[in-house]
This record gives C-alpha cells, structure tokens and sequence, in this order.
C-alpha cells in the first residue's frame, strides 16, 4: 500500500507514521508528484493540487486525505465516479478558530484597537467606551464543529446564542435554532453574527443588503466561512451607510484581497488574512486524525469525516 | 436619614432611588460636599475623596458606601476608630475585569496586534504565527470574586487555572491553589501569569525580578491589580531582556504613566491606562448593591461587601 504525501510533514512526525504503520509504504513530497500518483493507493494532501485529469492516471487511488476543511477546489464530482473516498479534517479548526473568533469580538468590545492607538501616540486617555459580551445575543450561521464550539464558548460568557441551519435541528451549544429562510426575523436581535458557512450552492450570496440593514447599527458582522456568502458590494455599502458597526473578515471574495480595496483603510473593518484556523498545532492535530483513519482503513471499519461527495462537506 | 452623594448617578437612576425609598432623604451632588456632609449619616462616594479631617466634622456618619473596589485612598484607621461601617462593590468588576483580561490574553495569542499592523501596511500576509489557549497554564494572583471569573472562564478554554493566596484554601473555578510563599515553585509551569491583588502590605513588591526571571520565556505576565505589586524597574529589565514574552499592565507604579516611560513604545509591553474595570453597566450595577444594602440597613440585617477595616478589604 503506497501513500503518497503532497505536503512535508516534520521528520518526527514522519518517523512517527513510519514506526506506526510498518507495513505501509510512505512517500513525503512537497507538492503532488504526478508520476508517483499513478501508483499510490491514498493521497495525503491539502486538497488545492488535485485535479481531473490526474485522476485519469491515479489508477490505483481509492482514498484522499484532504488535511483541510475546505474542498471547494477538489474536482468532487469525478472523485464519486470513480469512487474514491475523500474525508477531511473538520473539526480540526474548531479550537483555533473559535479562540480566534472570541479575540476578534472582545478585542473590539473592549476597544483594544483605540487602546493601541493610543499607546502607539503616547496618551493616556480614559475616554474608551467598552461595553460587555455578558447578556448579549449572538447568532451563529453554520452551528456545527466549529461554530458549536464558538458557542460552547459564548455561553460561557453568558451570550445567547442563536445556531441558524438548513434543518432546524438544535445542535448543542446553541439556545435556539431558525432554518436559513428565517433569518430575517432574527437579525434584529443580534448584537454579534458570524458566520463559518462552507460555500455551498444553498450558502452562496445567502446574506443580503437587506438583512445587513436589518441588523442592529451596534452589530459586528463576522466572516470566517467563505467570501462567497455576501456580494462584497452589499457588504461595503451597509459599512459605509453604517448600518452596522464592524466587520471582521477573515474570507473575502478573491484571496488575497487586492491592494487597492477599500476594506484596508476602513475603520470599521477588521481584515485577517484568511488565517483564522492557523494553529502550531495543526499537523499534530490532521496527522491524528490520519492516523487513527489509516488504521480504520487497515481493518475495514467506516473513516471518520468521510465527505459526502454530493453534499460537498 | 440624609444619604449624601459625592458623585452625580443618571436623572432616572437618582428617580429611581428616591421612589424606591421614600423615607429618606437623598442628597446628589458631584464633588464632596463638607456641608452636607455633617448632617449625612451615609456617604455614597468613589472612595477618593474622603480624609481624616472630615471625619471629625461628620458626626453622623455611621456607612460609608464605596462605589469602587480600590480603598487604599480612605483614611481606614480613622473611620474603624469611629466605628463607621464601610462596604464597597467587591464583584461588580468580575465582568468587566474578566472580559477584559480574556481579552487581551486572546489578541495577544492570536497575533491581532501584528494583524492590525498589516491592515494599517495594506499587507496580505499569512506570516503570523497564533498559538492556542486550550491547554495552557495560568496562575491567577488573588483568585476572588474577578480572579475567580477570569478562572471559569479560563477554564471553558480548557486553561489549567493555579489560584494563589494567602490561606492555601481552594477557591472556586482553581484547578490547584498555592500559598504566595509556594509561588516560585509554580511560576514556570505558566503560560500566563494574572494578578488581581489588592495593594496591602503582603502584596506590595511580592513579585520580585527572580519570579520574573523564573517564568517561561514565552510567558506573558498582565497585572490588573495595583502597581506596586512588582518594581518597575524589575519588571523593566525582565522585559528588556526577553525573560517574558508579554506584560499586560493596567495599573502602574504612578498614574498616569509618565510620558517618557518607555512602557509607552515597547513592543512587548501593553499600556492599558487602568480602565480594564469600566462598563457600561457600572452605575447601574453599584446602585443595585446600594439598594440591596440600604434595604438590609433599614432592617438591620448586616451588609453585603462589608469592609474588614484592619486587612483594609
């Protein structure tokens, strides 16, 4: 059995998978070695070098290990023809990004960037106005891995939380749930929304306009999902109208954000990078999950965060 | 009964009070007024304006109420010598105080301060490295009523919380609690290091440059409690040397900071100018516990927050 690495592990890490599976044969490249494809059974990889036709020669690839969340760059659909088994890492990102998604809002509830500034000119100034996450209300698009575990977190603050859905179905962590076609009657109440929506034909351009202008002007409208779910234009305006208060995006329509947008010199803007999930831990934590899998594999037992090639996730 | 203010609380939250308790007589001015203050038996103040001399021309007084934790301003011996009672509003910082603290913990882990300063440089950059709460160490000096909020929080981020103080007595939402003469045996399992200590003659200079030295060199060290906890200078040449990573620093030796401190310009050093405490909700929140206790000291029951005058909290 060959495994066919698109990315390079740490020598320990390496060795590590090496001592624990002796009967595997390994193969660690950075970057996806095409002629080394033909051959392998399972492709470890970060799901942005695979494409159709190298499926044509990946005659003998019955699993790909994606070490990431999002597969929006994968080529699914001939993935199911062949039926090649594709799982991921979700729930991987779930602390890292959680912890980030909690510095973002409290940074700005507790008005660290004019702290900054202030120390930067060398004032001592009283005058910032925090204001508390206790008793606030917040709503969270896409309530599963990690958006339960944002919510786990926000209870803790004593924050309501609102989980919105395509089922309906109350996931843990959250004190209510609404369907995605109720949102509307819910965003008024919102004090904090944010959204960690995978880009889905259902999720694509979901939030409006309108409902950005349906929020509270106090609002902070966060992104940590996929560019895709609210036109930038719609967004801009709604910042620029001052309809709501903040955005912290860490998704934008196209990566990288180009030089000359406007959301780089905006107030009312937080701009990350796209890096959100980043964790010291992050290989540690996929080469886990790989492994436990890889051993699942071995003894025929059903993968874990095997992807469903239809729904997309 | 003459209930005199020397600050100014809102038009409806002075409406209130007066509705509330009809049968006395309130008195709302901002400033101490000595006047007034002759013929007041209770004293509702900020703590910072009363001393000794006025308490000969005071002989009515028998409660001052402290709308503030900090009383190292009142002439303590002088009013336990006239038996006049004093309580302050030991919890109403836990909220503000905890949030606070969380949130500069987080930002600091999740890199926002290099974030932001790429924003300001209209740079997309990936290069920031965010490390992770979850399973880290924290000990929190003075594990009260807000050390004991910032622990449950803590705690929900998966933090192992070491509480430290005087009696070796485990306080709620501690993991492990230690004596302060047991603290440099604990100092270098921390990743962050929080004091909420009041300033007393036990806590004064109780962190010395070789508790500072002993910490981790990724350490960061945040004091929310009073600046002579641990000499400037000490805390300086730790920081200057790299010992810690991080000082997080609310209160300071003499405030306002000097303005050629140079706290003010150190990369490694967080000026916060002693706000951590303020909320929106303060007011509110120290009325409530003046009417709750205003209620009990009409029916003679004793008080919430009561001030031991000798330990001088």
């Amino acid at each position: 059995m060959s495994i066919l690495f698109s990315f390079l592990p740490k020598q320990e890490q390496q060795d590590e998978l090496v001592k624990k599976f002796p009967h595997a044969e390994f193969i660690f490249q950075k970057g996806l070695n095409e002629e080394l494809l033909k051959s392998a059974s399972i492709l470890v990889t970060y799901g942005e070098d695979i494409d159709a036709p190298h499926l044509k020669t990946a005659e003998q690839l019955k699993w790909i290990m994606v070490a990431s969340a999002g597969l929006e760059k994968m080529p699914l659909l001939e993935i199911a023809k062949r039926g090649i088994v594709v799982t991921n890492v979700r729930g991987i990102h779930k602390t890292p990004m959680a912890e980030t998604i909690l510095a973002h809002i409290l940074s700005i509830k507790k008005s660290l960037p004019l702290i900054n500034e202030n120390q930067r000119k060398g004032e001592w100034s009283k005058r910032v106005s925090p204001t508390e996450l206790l008793g606030s209300t917040a709503i969270i698009l896409g309530p599963g891995a990690i958006g339960g575990e944002v919510g786990r977190i926000l209870q803790a603050f004593g924050v309501h939380t609102i989980g919105c859905n395509s089922s309906g179905k109350l996931p843990p962590f959250m004190d209510e749930i609404v369907t995605f076609d109720k949102l509307n009657e819910v965003l008024p109440k919102a004090d904090i929304v944010i959204s960690i929506l995978p880009s889905t034909e259902q999720t694509k351009g979901l939030i409006t306009y309108e409902h950005l202008q349906s929020m509270k002007q106090s609002a902070i409208f966060m992104n940590f999902g996929r560019g895709d779910l609210v036109k930038e234009q719609h967004l801009l305006r709604a910042l620029e109208e001052e309809r709501i208060a903040y955005a912290v995006l860490d998704v934008f329509e196209k990566e990288p954000l180009a030089a000359e947008h406007p959301f780089w010199s905006m107030n009312n803007v937080i701009v990350s990078p796209h890096i959100s999930s980043h964790s010291s831990q992050y290989v540690i934590r996929a080469l886990q999950i790989f492994s436990s899998n890889l051993n699942a594999w071995m003894e025929q037992k059903p993968l874990e965060n095997e992807i469903d090639l239809e729904k997309g996730y």
